[in-house]
């Protein structure tokens, strides 16, 4: 940790904080300059954080070192992590696609969706039971009802299937009816609901905030996993800039860039990443390329029937030909879809 | 609404959709123009909303004509309405300070603390329980402790206060020992949560989340407003965008953009704001003169040793001065302090 | 164009705003709701923008229906522009790669530069003799001495050459030595240089600004277009976000959003992109196979001495790894390297 | 300057480092951790920037110490600059109304505006002849008979003016009928634009770009200091961030965070900040309660007819109103209107 100090600062005033960085067993540096006096405390920065260093009147600014997160990061676990989705892995080789409706709207509409998107190859479904909506007038989901409708439909198809929760009472719940748990956008840090997603065990996956940096999104994750919860995946579904052309500006570097430092399983959503239909192609080839575990995708038995999300979601068909236009780019970076 | 349809849509397709708009009982307009066709609807537009028009393959967009909140507006409340915490009134012509630390670390601090902003002219308290930290190694707040201190000490001192809450399940314990709910920016679409705080009837203080428009912010409120609970205080603690000199963007503009739209108290957060303590009372002074309703400042009896947020808090005696300094702002805009 | 009032505008405003649309020959709408007046003005939005509705006192907001750009746009010109850079072919089938220094340092390493990209199998060099920095006290490039340097080793190599322009005084003079002009993000809406890049004909590689929308560089491709100058190249380099793990946030969506709007071709930049070595080929792949019609990367035959962005550039051999393995992904969307 | 290596750096690589830092005649710190090796680098940090420590493949990342402008900043020159444009005075206790229409569109309504603005009190006439507008088909100016009816009017009423320069080939020009040059936001970065008005020596209104950081503010206004003319006005105008309720979203924190690290005076432009009318008012009041030195307002003698921008000009007695309205504000900052 580098410590500047104000211009005005003294060399008392100096001393009086080298010590209190010493006395927590750190190494401490003094570095008088011309402008500025700047310290250093060399050792393990989350214990220097309880210093609450930046808070001195006399401090100007004080710049970490190493990451704050540790058991997500590629430097305790090295290897790639393989997470298993109800006997589907993701991580390593295995690219995984997981396809559904937004919302889960009757068990006529999620099976003849489910039942496409398993027969031209998705790994798993998805589908809403609890949506977390902007407004108080739109469709909120059917609840346990649509848990249920879940877990009739995968266990008839024999296909892994997810959904998202949005309160930690509700997870045993949707731990019976599904095979991993997802935490929207707006949850990310829902820190109550990640601790228990942590003693849950099950997999997790864990979308990126609209507002939330990589290192934020990697803080989350560290939540669940230091709860002893090591079945994380992450999840890159767009952030909130000045473009309104697409719902949400899809940060495709942050899949490389996270790749290089968490051992984790990233996949990526472009159908809320976009918002429009005709961008969810392009944009899961570009997903793949860059290096991705694997893509959610919106798939609608019919889309402009749909209670939520119709616009950016496939058609059947459209579907069909996706996943044989994808194949090419999962096989040139060496994965198996 | 408007409907505007693609290039090659037909006039039957546009007639399918007029047929769509009419059985809803709402009146529909036919436009066809030389390079798109525009539909109309005409009604109320909720309605309208369960025809997902948007998702129908030859609507290019739709384009909502009127705000989607309600209850939360001028237009049915054009009255400002005046909120009372524990006795001390914020709206209209009443402008409420509220502050005190980051977190409740103790008994001792909080007391301190308390003394001192109550001494100074502060109308109410705030002090956090359950706070919300980016990383699990942060300070996580005493919990339940910390709400017993906030109840003695306010008691004690005959002062309301406020705390956060970050689940469902701890409303009633916070509502026993406090006089409002603060809804922090990374819960405010946590929707289970804010129809709880619906029912409960308590005083909510709502804050916009960093990646909230002004429209989701108040949708949120409608979200409490339309369960029961009009004791709704907006409150404006700045958003995320590329400049990282502060640690938010404070958008002041927010303050009257509301006012002229929303009958609902609007306070500002110029600690979180900023994030920098030398900005607290400059900020201050504009959120006064831009028709703020009251503030919410950190302050804490040692800045240096707080456990958290230390570097956005005030000493005491900064906040007497600042008190001071903000009176002929408050009288500029005919409230009182 | 749709035109909403105000609830307080009476009929006669509505009517003189309606007479106002039909002066300029088009046609107008009046359609009266419950809660809004909301007006229609079908025909030549251009024209209806000089009428300012969005002026008037009683209208709250007025809604384009087309598009404000035109012949940059598929409607007016379907099929895809393909622009020749010295004979080297961008847009269709030709995927392009521009590779080589940030900025021309000598005319030894422009040399070893060239000769590498070319050898790996570039299709044009980039180098910049005009640098815009953000502190003045950065190298600024070395000026005219800089372009006589790339037009001698690309005439010597025999590969066309691009560098960037920053003022319109200098246009001939680049022309005199270099196949295209580039526009930097710094200068997308410097409206005087394009309309002068419109009239000098030479192809453009606009690139887009940091907070500049898709719309608004469309708009600035139409200045450039409407001056009579097609050989118009459209660069995504990444916008400026709240993220900053990498230098900017490199918006691969807007690649397939404008080719469906758009005839021109488009081009990334994953280096200026992204701003970190490791995210160039990831992003590169990613580029391909979202549709971009060519990259933009950063080579330089020493990076560490680089005099500005070596942090971004290829060493030479990386250059090579990066050529072969793009090539898969150029295949797959059925483009030739 | 900290200088974290990568973990996989070698104790030859980091010697090799602190050996270039010695060699430009700097201190250099060696401070090996357990993770990470730090090395620290004390002296002129603009002479290592040229050492490019950041581009070296073994250097994880830089971070500065010293703000990298100089010229601009209090530790040089700790007194508030007090600009005059043309006899006006604005810094220090001198608080400065800038008024009048975005566009000059013909003599008489620049006359009858200009009337109305100094009769209300403003102490300096705005009114553009170069429009930058981001649509070809937009009102652009009307040039130098723009510039000529300014020079005229100005002359006749005893009032300076100001206006926009885009190009550095009209800065003579408008030098000739103008007391102060304004460089507008897509310009901040247009350095030879800026290099030109250094030299120049008449009074520059320096706009902060809409995607320019603090930081790019002061070294774009250290481009026109350190070329020799210290009188530069900083002007808050907005940023660009995803709320589009506003225009842009004015950051008045700029305001107070500027000027406790910049002797420049700094005024805020609240109509292009907020783009409406009716929040013009209050953000004039926030501005001049945060610290700013003036304020920028457009003004129009008939806004509904006004050629660009008429949606957030005032009225002339909207004018009058605000200037007594911001009277008291201006007294408690202790400034004078």
């Amino acid at each position: 940790m580098i410590i500047v100090l104000k211009p005005e600062a003294t060399k008392e005033q100096a001393d009086e904080l080298l010590a209190r960085i010493e006395e927590r067993g750190l190494k401490s540096l003094y570095m008088p300059g011309s402008e500025r006096t700047v310290l250093g405390a060399l050792g393990d920065e989350r214990v220097l954080g309880e210093l609450r260093l930046e808070s001195h009147p006399m401090v100007e600014s004080v710049k970490a070192i190493l990451a704050p997160y540790k058991l997500v990061s590629r430097e305790v676990h090295p290897h790639d992590s393989v997470v298993s989705i109800g006997g589907a892995t993701v991580g390593g080789e295995a690219f995984m696609v997981i396809a559904g409706p937004c919302a889960i709207e009757s068990k006529e509409q999620f099976t003849q969706t489910a039942e496409q998107v398993k027969k031209h190859g998705a790994h798993a479904l998805r589908g809403g039971a609890f949506k977390p909506r902007t407004s108080p007038y739109s469709f909120q989901g059917l609840g346990i009802e649509g848990l249920k409708i879940m877990g009739e439909v995968k266990t008839a198809l024999g296909i892994p299937a997810v959904t998202e929760v949005v309160e930690a009472s509700d997870i045993q719940a949707i731990a019976d009816h599904a095979d991993a748990l997802q935490v929207g956008a707006r949850n990310m840090q829902n820190f109550r609901l990640l601790k228990q997603l942590g003693e849950c065990g099950k997999p997790v996956i864990l979308k990126r905030g609209m507002a939330a940096t990589i290192k934020d999104l990697l803080l989350a994750a560290e939540y669940i996993v230091s709860e002893g919860n090591e079945n994380v995946i992450l999840c890159e579904r767009g952030i909130r800039t000045f473009e309104t052309a697409t719902r949400n500006t899809l940060d495709l570097s942050a899949v490389p860039f996270i790749k290089q430092r968490s051992h984790l399983p990233v996949i990526v959503d472009p159908s809320h990443g976009t918002g429009r239909r005709e961008l969810v192609e392009p944009m899961s080839r570009a997903a793949v390329a860059c290096g991705a575990d694997g893509i959610m995708v919106e798939v609608h038995c019919n889309p402009p029937e749909a209670l939520s999300d119709g616009a950016q979601s496939l058609f059947p068909d459209q579907f069909a030909a996706f996943m044989q236009g994808l194949r090419p780019f999962v096989e040139a970076v060496g994965k198996k879809l």
